[in-house]
């Protein structure tokens, strides 16, 4: 069996996934791993058309359930044609966003039944999950206030304040049922110490992780 | 409760559809119905990208989880846009390919467990059926041989042959099943008698349709 990993990066708009994102990969090259990086919704030609008609429309809105069936939509051709394949070859995966936004967001959002949100995950996925997963938690307020100095918000950065307290709350909930795969960093400090407690994060979980 | 009627039209490739769909559009509206005329997948500005989508992709393919969830993103969006709104408001409805079409084409077609199908249909649907659900059928190789006299096949259209006979076969199983609700038409003849025999199918369906 390959000793490759799937590594997730969550969080709120604002929270800093990028920085943390580019951060993750230095230390995965460094140690001399082949490196896919992707993204959700996402990482296929397919899956990329798919993002754009997730975070463009709702002009006049998108029903919840087309909204969840379009994510597992992108997500299943997402695992079959790169995270399966990447993971089968040796290929560490980090991957920004992942089922976990779907059950912050889509279940704890917008009110979609997390058991529904259970059953796609269990048909598209079989047993994959992450086995890392970096949440970057901070407050909702910080998080836009950052959010809302980059440029044109989409689809979901136009959501309001509850919406994400709900989204935020909902991470920290999934994080609390997997202690094991999860890892919470304070986002709300300056990058600098993020980055540290990234780092130490990781390798502490990379040297106790003896599968 | 209004007296609406959601119809359905479906067949497989060179059935005859649009045909058929013309010949039903004038018997509703000759009794002086309000209609809509709509298609799967589509209906919607959302729908309609999804079916660009569906019908244009797989160069080299896609997953058929992803064709499955595409499928019923797109009719949510058209149930909760379009059709729902419209029987509500006591408009008719007339749609080409519909539910049956999913369990036609991916599950007997692509083999997708039916049981995943009618657990999205639950989903998506709640209890709305179509109340008439007129099915074309005609041996595979007429159809494709008529679908091929056509413009450039779609991504559905260059399967082969043994697929739309599955196809074919799990229209009739479907039929078989809910009688009350489908009329299987022959479409093999000329458009004449079948336009004809269409007819007569509706005014009985219609005058002893008494909910």
């Amino acid at each position: 069996m390959s000793d490759a990993r799937f590594i997730t990066v969550e969080g709120i708009e604002g929270a800093g996934k990028s920085s943390c994102l580019a951060v993750i990969e230095a230390l995965i090259r460094r140690r001399g791993h082949d490196l896919l990086v992707t993204r959700e919704p996402g990482g296929t030609p397919l899956g990329e058309e798919l993002r754009a008609l997730l975070l463009g429309h709702r002009a006049d809105g998108m029903s919840d359930d087309a909204e969840l069936l379009l994510m597992f939509a992108a997500r299943a051709e997402h695992l079959y044609r790169r995270i399966e394949p990447a993971l089968a070859a040796g290929q560490w995966v980090l991957c920004d966003r992942f089922t976990d936004a779907t059950y912050a967001y889509q279940g704890y959002g917008r009110g979609i039944d997390l058991a529904r949100i259970a059953t796609l995950e269990t048909w598209v996925q079989g047993g994959r999950k992450p086995d890392l997963t970096l949440l970057l938690d901070l407050p909702v307020e910080q998080g836009l206030s950052r959010a809302g100095k980059r440029s044109a918000p989409d689809r979901f950065e136009r959501e309001q304040t509850a919406f994400f307290e709900r989204v935020r709350a909902g991470y920290l909930a999934l994080a609390e049922r997997s202690p094991q795969r999860y890892r919470v960093i304070d986002a709300s400090r300056p990058l600098e110490p993020v980055a540290e407690d990234i780092a130490t994060t990781f390798a502490t979980w990379l040297d106790g992780d003896a599968r």
